[in-house]
């Protein structure tokens, strides 16, 4: 019982890196489509969220199946809860992804970032595929250096996210209420895609050290 | 078994309606603050945000233990992780709230609502207080009739979303950066919380029928 239960838990981590690895494509897709007014590529991430949702779906109902079969208690109950929770944030950064993708598509044939925030919605976008490449590793290793490097990403996209306000509401800024409205959402979306990551990370965390938001870097055996 | 089992799910029923009234005074202290340029009041939501996460967590913490401890299965073991999705998604419905408190606050002295917009606003947020409402009404009587006014309601605030965005980006629209920044924020949080009461009744009518977002109006008897 308790291999098939330790089997059925290394099933279900394989299936939250694969969701993390096609949330990776998605931002990546979908950042490279909004920096470059990309509609097709635009057009593509929108069309395959739908497989993340699927997917997250899929493993939802594996952890209810473990749950159900495995009867599991203390820490294999806290690592299958935690395994819905961090889908469920897995299936929340593709919509982000989506979102972005979403705002290419409207503003298209225009570009939908405004000329005086280009190089900071370039930095934010790869931040935030690096974001979604270093949740993939955490997940397959539970390694927590790459919980500690997503708090420091997430740092980074913070401070520009905030940039972009000032580059708004500042006095040089020459923009359009359409280049607000659309730098606004846009800033929006990329740093809550990072702070769900983060989220995930804290629930990888809590496995390893038993408290949330620990800054404990004690080795984790989550399967 | 099966009684202490009943007894406690009454239990968690019980704590999912005290958070939704907990979101429910957050909702309607924040859209009025909001609305009034009310600092005081929205301090007030602001710190009580806290209460609500505590609230949700320890509900999460009464779900794992009667996972642990009863040991559900099928229809049972789906009550109690759907009780989990749901606390989630009233904690990030008082998260919203917090947000709207939040811009009050930061432009206080100043309105934080443009001229313009100060009707739709006034609308979207006494929308927002009978989602609140309606969702407290579910989720003490799963009765499906208020799950069908959720979606009704959040029709509503949609299309007053969508009228914020064409009133910032039409050509009568005099204001700031700042005015145009608030008004896509606030809209945003004003939608999302409606969304996520949304989402909550699909997980209340799953559990009644079976099927995800099914509009069957059979009877329910989650306890």
């Amino acid at each position: 019982m308790r291999e098939m239960f330790q089997q059925e838990l290394s099933e279900l981590q394989d299936r939250l890196v694969e969701v993390s690895e096609l949330v990776t494509e998605a931002i990546s897709k979908a950042t490279t489509a909004f920096g470059e007014s990309n509609v097709a590529m635009a057009e593509e991430v929108i069309e395959n969220d739908a497989q993340i949702d699927d997917r997250a779906l899929s493993l939802d109902e594996l952890a209810i199946q473990i749950l159900a079969r495995q009867q599991p208690v203390a820490r294999d109950l806290r690592i299958v809860v935690s395994a819905l929770r961090i889908s469920s944030s897995l299936e929340r950064m593709g919509d982000m992804a989506e979102h972005i993708a979403q705002l290419t598509r409207y503003r298209f044939p225009e570009k939908v970032v405004a000329k005086g925030l280009r190089g900071t919605f370039k930095k934010m976008g790869a931040l935030d595929v690096e974001v979604a490449e270093t949740l993939t590793k955490l997940l397959k290793t539970q390694n927590l250096k790459h919980a500690d490097k997503l708090r420091d990403i997430d740092d980074e996209i913070d401070a520009l996210h905030l940039s972009v306000f000032d580059k708004v509401l500042g006095e040089t800024w020459g923009g359009t209420p359409v280049d607000t409205v659309d730098a606004t959402l846009a800033s929006r979306y990329h740093e809550r895609f990072a702070d769900h990551a983060v989220n995930i990370s804290k629930k990888v965390k809590y496995l390893s050290t038993g408290e949330w938001a620990s800054d404990g870097t004690a080795p984790i055996d989550l399967p």
